[in-house]
C-alpha cells in the first residue's frame, strides 16, 4: 500500500493551539500545516483533503488534485466566492460542544435583556437599589431566524427556560410546541417577534439582509416595551449603520452582537458605546482544534470507505 | 348564611399594585388591607384568615382568631420568629410564574460567569476586540444547595444548558441524572462544586452558613479557575464580610447575590463594587399579586372544604 499524502491545513484562528493538537492528528497520513513557514513554497500537487478557513487566495491552484474540502467552521461563506473553487464536496464543521456553546450564548443574551441586566448594571456601579419589574419568559416571544443545527438547538433550550419561541427558515421546519414560518412569511414572523435570534449563514440572499426595514417590522408593542436584535450568524447579514439608528431612535430597545462586517470591530465604532448593546467579539462558539481535526479524521474514513460525507454544503443554497 | 369575615392584608410590598388588585380579590368576602390608613384602628377580632409579609409586631394581639396564616412570599422567615405566633397553620407561596424567574435569573447569573460576562463588559467599554477562550458548561459542576420547589426547578434547566450538576439538602432527594448529597455529605458536595446556588431557606441552622470556612472548602481546581458564589435565597445566611474578602484574597473568583443581610444594600457597602460580583435588589423571583391571591383563594377554599392546605411550613424545622 502505497503512503497516503498529508491532509493539507490552512486555517488562520489559534495558530499556537492548532500547530501543538496537529502534533497528534491524521496519524495514517500526517498533515501540512501552511501556516508553518517551511512549507511555504512546498509542493501541494499530490494533496487530496484540505481543511480550510479563510484559505491563501492562490489555494486551489497549488493544490489541483483535493477530493474534498472541509470547513474549519460552520459557516462555509469564506470559501464559497473563491476563484477557482473546484466542484468537489465541501463539509462544514457540525460539533456537539460548537452548538452547546452557542445555545449558552443565545440563552444568555436572552436572559440578559428579558431581565434587565443592561439596567442593572448601571443602578450597581451608581450603588443604587432599584427593582425592576421583568415580564417573565413567557411573555416574551422569541423569533428564531435559521432553524439548522445551531437554531433547532437554541429554540429547545429557550423552550425550556419558557420563552415563547417562534422559528423562521427557508424551507419550512416542523419542531413540536414551536410555530414556524417559511421563507415567503416573513413578514408575519417577524411581527410576532419581542426578540430577534440571528443564527442565518452568509449566503447571497442572506448579505445586508437585517436592514432598517426589517427592524421596523418587528413587533412594537411586546412585553419588552421595544424589540431586541441578536446576531450570532454571520456580520455581513447585518447592515450596521441602521442598527445604530434603530437603537438611536428606539426602533430596538437593545441588541446583542457577536459577528460585524468588518471584524476586528474598530475602536471607533459608534456599536461599541451604544445603550443596552452587549458586544462579544465572534467567540460565542468556537471550533475547539481537537475536535475539528476528529470530525475530519471521521469524514476522511467515511469516504475512504465509500460511505457518504456529511454536513455537505449545498453549492447552488451556499451553505 | 352569616357573612364571612374579610381576609386581612398586610404586606409591605407594592402599595399601589396591592390596592389595585385587591379590590377584585377575595370576591366572596372582601378584605382588609392594613396599608390602608383608614383601617390603622380597625377591629380585627373576628378575622380568621391573614396574608403577610413582615407584619406589623402587635399583629396577632389585635386579631386573635386566625385559623390560619399564608406568607405573602417562599420565604416565612419574617414570620417564622414573630412574638405571640399562634400555633396554626402557615402556608408559604408557592406559584410556578415565581419558580420560572428564579430558574431564569439562576441560569442566567451561572452563564454570565461561565462566559466571562465581566470580562467582556470590561473589554466592551474598553472598546478592545479580545477573544476569551470559556469552558464549557458540561466542564463546570453547578452545586444547587437547597433542592425544594425553586431549587429542583433550577436543577433540571441547568442540566438542560449542559451544566454538571449536583445537589445538596438536608434529606436526600433523588434526582435522575444528578448526584445529590445529604446534610452530613457537605464536605464532598463543596469540593466538587465550581459555581455554588443557595437556594435555602433562612432558619436558626442556616443563618450565617455561607462564610469564609465554607467559602474555603469549594473547588480550587476546577475549569473556572476559582469558584464563584451565588445566592437567591437568604441573605442573613451569607456572611458579607466575608464574601469580600474572598472576592479580595481570590478564595471566590465571582459572586451574585440577590438578597442582602441588610436590605437595601447600603452605597457604601463593598459589594456594590467588587471584581466580577453582580448585584440585583432582591428581584430575582418576585411575588406578583395576582398569582399571589388566587393562591390565598385556593387555600381557603380547600380548607373550607375540608381538605388539608398545601404548602404548610413545618415549624420544628422552620421553613
Ligand atoms: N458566531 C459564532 O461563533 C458562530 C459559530 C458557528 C456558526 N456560526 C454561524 O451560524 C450559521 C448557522 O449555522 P448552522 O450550523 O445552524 O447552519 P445550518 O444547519 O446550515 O442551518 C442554516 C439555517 O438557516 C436557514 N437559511 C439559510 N438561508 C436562508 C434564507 N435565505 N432564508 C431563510 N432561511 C435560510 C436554513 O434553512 P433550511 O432549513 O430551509 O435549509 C437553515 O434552517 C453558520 O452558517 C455560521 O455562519 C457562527
Ligand atoms: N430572592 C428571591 O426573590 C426569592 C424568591 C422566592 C424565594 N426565595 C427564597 O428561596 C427559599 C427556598 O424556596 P423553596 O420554595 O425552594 O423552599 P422549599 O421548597 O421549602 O425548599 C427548601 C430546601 O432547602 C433545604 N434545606 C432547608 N434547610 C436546610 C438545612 N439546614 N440544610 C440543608 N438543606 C436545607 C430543604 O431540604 P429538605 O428537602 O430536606 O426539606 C429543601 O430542599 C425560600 O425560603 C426563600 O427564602 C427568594
Amino acid at each position: 500500500m502505497s503512503a497516503r499524502p498529508p491532509v493539507l491545513v490552512d486555517i488562520k484562528f489559534n495558530p499556537e493551539g492548532v500547530a501543538r493538537v496537529l502534533k497528534t492528528a491524521f496519524a495514517d497520513r500526517g498533515s501540512i500545516n501552511l501556516a508553518d513557514p517551511a512549507n511555504r513554497a512546498r509542493d501541494l500537487g499530490d494533496v487530496e483533503y484540505a481543511l480550510l478557513w479563510k484559505p491563501d487566495a492562490d489555494l486551489f491552484q497549488r493544490a489541483p488534485n483535493l477530493k474534498a474540502i472541509f470547513s474549519g467552521g460552520a459557516g462555509v461563506d469564506h470559501i464559497i466566492g473563491m476563484a477557482g473553487l473546484p466542484e468537489i464536496p465541501i463539509v462544514r464543521f457540525v460539533d456537539r460542544s460548537l452548538t452547546t456553546r452557542m445555545s449558552e450564548w443565545v440563552v444568555m443574551q436572552c436572559l440578559m435583556h428579558l431581565r434587565a441586566q443592561y439596567a442593572h448594571d448601571i443602578s450597581q456601579r451608581q450603588r443604587q437599589w432599584a427593582k425592576l419589574d421583568a415580564p417573565e419568559a413567557a411573555e416574551v416571544t422569541v423569533g428564531v431566524m435559521g432553524l439548522g443545527i445551531l437554531g433547532q438547538d437554541a429554540v429547545a433550550k429557550l423552550k425550556v427556560m419558557g420563552f415563547d419561541v417562534i422559528g423562521w427558515s427557508r424551507s419550512r421546519k416542523h419542531i413540536d410546541g414551536v410555530e414556524t414560518f417559511d421563507a415567503s412569511e416573513l413578514d408575519s414572523f417577524l411581527a410576532r417577534t419581542d426578540i430577534l435570534v440571528g443564527l442565518l449563514p452568509l449566503t447571497a440572499e442572506t448579505t445586508g439582509f437585517y436592514d432598517g426595514g426589517l427592524f421596523k417590522k418587528l413587533r412594537r408593542d411586546g412585553a419588552l416595551g421595544r424589540s431586541v436584535f441578536i446576531n450570532a450568524g454571520r456580520g455581513k447579514s447585518q447592515v450596521e449603520a441602521d442598527i445604530v439608528s434603530a437603537i438611536r431612535e428606539g426602533t430596538l430597545g437593545g441588541a446583542s452582537l457577536d459577528v460585524f462586517e468588518t471584524e476586528p470591530l474598530a475602536a471607533d465604532n459608534p456599536l461599541w458605546g451604544l445603550e443596552n448593546v452587549f458586544i462579544t467579539p465572534h467567540d460565542a462558539a468556537v471550533s475547539e482544534e481537537n475536535a475539528l481535526f476528529r470530525h475530519v479524521e471521521a469524514q476522511i474514513a467515511r469516504f475512504e470507505r465509500g460511505e457518504p460525507l456529511q454536513f455537505v454544503v449545498d453549492r447552488a443554497a451556499g451553505y
